[in-house]
């Protein structure tokens, strides 16, 4: 036998009762937590971001942004922006300078109800955390293997199946009730079904600015009462206000103004497509996205000075064989992390959408692409990882099964991140000494029990048995297996954290189109 | 529609036929290339490295490596090595430093034939190359989706199905051929069958000393003729000399010692698991690993100043809950990657065994997995990432359709190695402010068409379709379209490199096991 077969030790013993005493199957990893700082990998080097800076300000400076709205203007001119011969709104370099030196390095966002404080996300720094989101039009259909159009129960079900699932930690829209087309109806609906059913941190998009009053509403019905929103927001505001290359857009401009001046916060998600919407070469769609970026950073902060605004550039990239967008790739592994660089050179809170793979089946593509973006975008210190959970098909649908894989890949990730404690203890010089010199298995070792909680990671759905065990238990993958999480929860737990009473006012003052069916077991 | 929605441009048009002409299916990319530098990713401080090696230094000093051979003992104690009392072999400290300043930094492992110079691999710094291992008992067919045992056979279709993957570079003997169970006859059997397959440079293990005399023999035939090996060696010997914890395994330690002499280049593969034999605590087992390492890299040092040896530190993983190896998870990318680091630390050319997925299956499991320990080990500069293409099952069972996958997951991995190579160039300020001002699609523009061969590795693999054309083609996974290329290259690609009449020399020299008949199409 060679060395490589010698070499795996399966199922020796020692110590093995004492072991699975401590290790309860389902219990909360004690080895990760939300907020572990990454920032260890850093594809770019200090002058590559110097250059990068320089010329995203030659870009604000000379080129600006087109579509500049009148009441965007009557803010941002009386205070150093100005307009060049085209029309286009440009931003002086020392303007930028200045903007940036006084922006927010950091906000809360916090969970309600008895989440309250415990599962409050921190965005600062390179911690990372995982978020939901995408506005899919689409969810898959894993009995049929399809997507079908995705609706206000889908929005619903993904919240309450998230509301279980331990690693992602941000609640966001990742599908579109394509069954509520009537705007205020969707928004109203779309809030109220994901509030009842986590009270997790969220991040929501709003089709206008209209829309965000109402909100507050429902959010300080779920926070307590009125004006305890504001006092410990539990919701960021998604959209973003730039329509590459460099123009605005005007209805979540608009929502950024708003916002701005209400002190809430804005992640902004500005989407450069390289090759399509911004440069082929990828340091150009990188400087491209960080002016486009900063330029929404100068405005919110010459509104109301201080107020977190997201660094959130997200760089896509473009199949060019096709044109098509294209979601799961090395270069887009590269410039996602490259953009999370930036904003940390600018010491900005920051996302990114990633995870975003092209396969539409939870199948080896996915798995790659996915943990290639995934894995870069957290090393490189993202605070939050966008589209994270159960996006699949170039973010175009979403998927149960995939959201509990996702949150699998979430804990090893988080893991990894984690790094390796050295110290005295950990060093294990003596145990090394004495398990070597009077030759004894480290399983059985003190040492081991000691350790096994918090040094690991125990994954509930990734298979390590021995082949024959996996052949003779039906052969089954992944994806089969995350089937049965979706079923046990979706089958249980039908969360409304509002409670019936405030469930009733809800719906005689807002549009609530989720039936009250949908929120029970049949 | 939402942002989300907007922001996919998908078949945009714009110089598509001028793209297409560009760009031919199955050209080789023009966007990577073997040997491309890792190290942006740095899991341990400067502080945890000089702890990690000081407590190596005790390791070596105080515990030392126990079962050393009488050959051994004569070539080093006078030298400066020690026993103690426990009759074990120690290094001071100021000899294993001594030997670290003296050890090579680089070698090379040559590619024969048309290959040779083209396809030379220079582990050096933290260039990384992807390259083949394994040894695994068992082949995974992908009809049943069963384990059977492998093949001599299997030998030659691996290396042939190998010899047209671009993206992995080095050879390995990826299966065990356990239908020639006697040790001489299998050696020699797999030599052949690699060396016919393929002119790739290759990492071999042998199961005796014995047998690297007529391997040599073989190497020379095969390279041009006797002495044509040792001028530009085509193979390094793999093969663990450690057995964990801290004792040496005679067969491999024996092959140390020969090719030490030669001046041939030992991959040690030193593989501590953490938990089981070494500390459960990950900075335990690395700085066992790293000592373990050490001694071999200093035992060669002594006996040949200046030969060059792999650091080649292997901690695996060990599932607590049950004591079994496991080979993917996020302490397996994350400590490998952090021996990676030890091994640049020292200056010292490095492999690790990495792309271990527990799954039995490429799945969504293969997938993450994958990506997770390749990426990482190979952003932390890894000179080969071993154990590369088609393994599955934590290390005991190897997969054609898996070698093709891993095979795409090279090229994505090595365009984030590349980077984002920052110029006035490619930051494209004026054709930013071109496109801006006057607006056109980047897909037009000229630039586009310069970089599109340079910038982006295509896949020929992963699905970027449209959701409604993959549906209508049959909703395939990444796995049933790895069968097609598979059966492509394996019902078609025959080759013998040694030419027929070299063929019959050989088989009549050394029992070649593998009939003919295997050689051709059936």
């Amino acid at each position: 036998m060679s060395e490589t077969t010698e070499r795996r030790v399966r199922r020796r013993g020692g110590g093995r009762e004492a072991r699975a005493a401590v290790r309860t199957s389902n219990a909360a990893s004690q080895a990760i937590w939300p907020g572990i700082p990454g920032g260890r990998y850093k594809p770019l080097s200090d002058v590559d971001m110097a250059r990068i800076h320089d010329a995203a300000l030659t870009i604000l400076e000379r080129t600006g942004v087109g579509d500049p709205i009148p009441e965007l203007l009557d803010l941002v001119l009386p205070k150093g922006a100005t307009l060049n011969e085209h029309g286009r709104l440009c931003f002086p370099r020392a303007l930028t300078e200045d903007m940036l030196a006084q922006a927010a390095s950091e906000f809360y966002v916090h969970a309600r109800g008895s989440r309250a404080g415990k599962d409050d996300m921190h965005c600062t720094k390179e911690k990372v955390y995982y978020a939901n989101s995408g506005t899919a039009v689409t969810t898959f259909d894993a009995e049929t293997r399809s997507y079908r159009p995705s609706t206000l129960k889908d929005i619903y079900d993904f919240t309450r199946l998230v509301d279980r699932l331990d690693n992602i930690h941000m609640l966001g829209d990742t599908v579109l009730a394509t069954d509520v087309p009537e705007d205020y109806q969707h928004d109203m609906s779309m809030v109220y079904s994901m509030l009842a059913a986590s009270e997790k941190p969220a991040c929501l998009t709003f089709r206008t600015r209209e829309h965000i009053k109402p909100a507050i509403e429902l959010f300080d019905m779920a926070s307590g009462g009125e004006g305890s929103f504001l006092k410990k927001p539990s919701v960021i505001f998604g959209g973003c206000p730039i329509v590459s290359p460099l123009r605005f857009g005007r209805e979540n401009l608009e929502i950024l103004i708003d916002t701005a001046r209400m002190g809430l916060v804005a992640d902004l998600a500005v989407p450069p497509q390289a090759g399509a919407t911004s440069p082929a070469p990828l340091a150009g769609t990188l400087a491209q996205a960080v002016a486009e970026t900063l330029s929404c950073v100068v405005i919110a902060n010459l509104i109301n000075p201080g107020v977190p605004v997201v660094f959130a550039a997200w760089p896509f990239i473009t199949d060019l064989r096709t044109g098509s967008f294209t979601g799961g790739s090395g270069e887009q592994a590269l410039i996602s992390a490259a953009a999370i660089q930036m904003g940390n050179f600018y010491n900005l809170p920051t996302s990114v959408g990633c995870g975003m793979t092209d396969s539409k089946i939870p199948d080896a593509q996915y798995g790659l692409e996915k943990a290639l973006t995934f894995a870069l975008a957290a090393h490189a210190g993202a605070n939050r990882l966008c589209e994270f959970g159960g996006m699949m098909g170039s973010l175009m649908g979403c998927s149960f099964e995939s959201m509990v894989v996702d949150n699998e890949a979430a804990g090893m990730i988080s893991r990894t991140l984690r790094g390796i404690e050295v110290s005295d203890d950990t060093l294990s010089v003596d145990v090394i000494h004495d398990c070597a010199v009077d030759p004894g298995h480290f399983l059985g070792n003190p040492q081991t029990l000691q350790y096994m909680e918090t040094e690991y990671v125990y994954p509930n759905l990734m298979d390590r048995e021995l082949t024959d065990t996996w052949e003779k238990a039906g052969k089954q993958d992944l994806f089969e297996r995350s089937r049965g999480v979706v079923k046990d929860i979706l089958s249980s737990h039908y969360p409304n954290y509002f409670g019936s009473k405030l469930d009733e006012e809800i719906r005689r003052k807002f549009p609530i189109m989720l039936p009250k069916e949908a929120m029970r077991a049949a």
